[in-house]
């Protein structure tokens, strides 16, 4: 059996145990108590007629809602399932999966409650609007698979509108966690981004803010290289006018980047690039080996498209890349958003930020390559994985520091303040599910 | 000390214990996980790569939804805050902690998981849509605290447009409790409801459910008296015409009811009554007990105001009511909507029910009348208390059973499965605050 066809039969495995498994639990997470009931008589401080006094308090003072509700604890997962995963538009309900584990995911490792909120509206104005209707509830809103353009537009309009901090993963993410990747496959082949060649495969959401982040970390805007489904962005592409219309951020990137003024598909792209990094379509075959040979000695290649790499790991390895990175659990270095978006949110809520920049993203990466870095960086270890849990700490104060460095918090605290209340949050989550699963209250996988 | 004054006295203390506890807890409820996590590898199960699978499932066959996620277990509290409690149209924010409380409820007697929801928008068209919007995340959806008429036209077009059930507590929840205290309040004076005079204090979302629910139970309608804030409801009323516009529901009330074509305030309407239902405004002092004097002997008076009943039940006795019933937990005969609504959705959510029709609710006022009378009536016991918890599970197979008989279920099980399906739900809930408690991860009530 190849390797490549290994991998294909651990993902059906994988896939096979993921179905019996959702049908087993039925969903991943539900809504738990975090207050004491002792005997009914609690419900009459905890509901009427005591808690009266607490509404009263918060219709005079609305911030005080994140002193006397979970607010300050909550964000909601919003998605209108128009581009899952690797699976596109799919639509709410087949999208409902996919948000729980994220919300799994938020609270075992941020210690953050997240609902996940699916949609039945697609339009980027109705999106808006219903995100605004939502934000009395929740401190914070993550938006999820919302498909480009429109994911754009609606980010726009809801950092301008919003009063609660608003992040799309599938940008921000991917952008600040492919960021902090880099940097570490950087600095093991001692080379610097501003002196590098970039190619981005695929122009959507991650790509778009990788680029806005790739810029701002210095690499000059000439020297990055911009792939979509239609080939290499130049300013000379037939359908630059339609796209200044649809797609402003793409059309930006056709005008701005690409000194050489390439023209051609991935395999031009590539072409003596140092540096690739694609969240296009899932492959394999999407990027071809032999075209990772053409690229500049020692190169790195991130291939993030999900669930199926644009190009397997080890082609990548055989055809001459230094270090691989992919979207994956199952191979080594996965440029995963999961090592970002927890501890964004724990950082965020816990200064009450009002809002999320690309600063704060820059901030969160640094962090995170740093915790790789202390513990050894290798061609398999660029960045740290979910498991090693306290980065997550260390990644929230950087990211709430930041904030009040911008003057964007509305709390203030020191650095050591806040890596202590990440870490209260964080291990008060992990210790619910050890004890819950210890009195099998979780049931353990059946056999 | 007179009663009256111990009694306010109480209230403020509960008052200010709950303002304390919901700072120092910082909210009620948080989401936990409900599948295990034993090591990092366990996310490409619960997350990507494999979470496609039942992605890709539900894509197909958007009902796999229920199997594969928490939406068959999970409802939506949904608030615009414009009638919170007794308090009035405090907003969404001040909605919140109530709305956390209820969900608190759902959660431990009914083992049903609830969002609450508050939103920054009033116009029954945008709760509407909104609700619609959201409807893909749940299995049903519970709204909550918004004000009449607005929410008898929002009830009625979500049960015509929505696919899950949707159910208005303060109507339907209200009215079913209501009944069932009332047929056991009967009971023990041995009369009939068709036999009785009942007058209707308030003309609001309870009022209006609660009239309802009379006639379906056999209250001739010209028996019934109605009073709303500008006195009782006649078909000679000044503004009958405005009503008609306005407000149908109380308008049809106003024609149909009141055989004797009584005018006046609540003094008149309880004249020789049988029985007073009061869903007024918050007391004391509503209704006086020399109005309550003037009604028949052996008088059943329900003064169900939040937080403060329209007249102390004390006064109520001394004014010569055989049974009083009041919202309050801290009085006996708390007819209280928390008997209900947790079993309503368990049963309606067990069998997938379409919708949650007005014989649902007399179904589950059976249930609940008669869990009472096997433990032996009394003029302070003529409901059970929520610490009573298997009542639930009986009232959710009674419920869940209605909805098979009329044809609105989309699973079938026999009432005893369902009450074993609902004890197991509603144990588990129970268990899982207890060992949280037991081993500190529910903190203790601060000293």
């Amino acid at each position: 059996m190849s390797s490549v066809s290994q991998e294909e039969a651990e993902t059906k495995k994988t896939s096979e145990l993921s179905l019996r498994l959702h049908e087993y639990y039925k969903g991943k997470i539900e809504v738990e108590l975090k207050c004491p009931v002792s005997s009914f008589q609690d419900f009459s401080v905890w509901y009427t007629p005591g808690v009266a006094k607490p509404s009263l308090a918060i219709a005079d003072d609305a911030d005080l809602s994140y002193e006397y509700t979970n607010r300050g604890n909550l964000i909601a997962i919003l998605s209108d399932g128009s581009r899952v995963l690797g699976l596109g538009k799919v639509g709410p309900y087949a999208a409902l999966p996919v948000m729980e584990g994220k919300s799994l995911l938020y609270k075992y490792l941020g210690g953050v409650d997240a609902y996940p909120i699916v949609v039945g509206t697609e339009t980027a104005e109705e999106l808006v609007r219903t995100a605004l209707y939502l934000s009395p509830s929740f401190g914070g809103i993550n938006l999820e698979d919302i498909e480009a353009p429109k994911c754009f537009s609606v980010l726009e309009q809801l950092r301008k509108d919003s009063t609660i901090p608003v992040w799309h993963d599938d940008q921000q993410g991917t952008a600040t966690v492919t960021i902090a990747a880099l940097k570490n496959a950087l600095n093991l082949t001692s080379r610097k981004l501003k002196e590098s060649k970039v190619a981005l495969v695929g122009a959507g959401a991650a790509s778009v803010a990788t680029a806005r982040l790739l810029f701002l970390s210095g690499l000059p805007k000439e020297s990055l290289i911009v792939c979509d489904s239609h080939g290499i962005l130049h300013p000379e592409r037939e359908d630059l006018d339609k796209l200044q219309l649809r797609n402003p951020w793409k059309y930006s990137l056709a005008i701005e980047t690409n000194g050489e003024r390439k023209k051609g598909g991935i395999k031009e792209a590539l072409e003596g690039a140092d540096i690739c990094i694609s969240a296009a379509a899932p492959g394999p075959g999407v990027i071809k080996p032999d075209w990772v040979s053409k690229m500049s000695k020692m190169s790195i290649v991130f291939a993030l498209a999900n669930p199926v790499p644009e190009i397997w790991p080890r082609e990548a390895k055989n055809a001459g890349a230094a270090t691989v990175a992919t979207g994956r659990s199952d191979f080594p270095n996965q440029v995963n958003n999961s090592l970002v978006f927890p501890a964004v949110f724990r950082g965020a809520l816990d200064v009450r930020a009002r809002s999320i920049t690309d600063e704060m993203c820059l901030a969160a990466a640094d962090s995170l390559a740093s915790y790789a870095e202390v513990r050894g960086l290798t061609d398999t270890h660029i960045l740290p994985t979910m498991d090693e849990w306290e980065l997550y700490t260390y990644e929230a104060a950087a990211v709430g520091t930041k904030a009040i460095a911008q003057n964007l918090a509305r709390r203030t605290k020191s650095e050591s303040e806040l890596r202590d209340m990440a870490y209260r949050k964080i291990s008060s989550a992990r210790n619910k599910v050890k004890v819950l699963m210890k009195e099998g209250l979780i049931p353990n996988v059946p056999g």
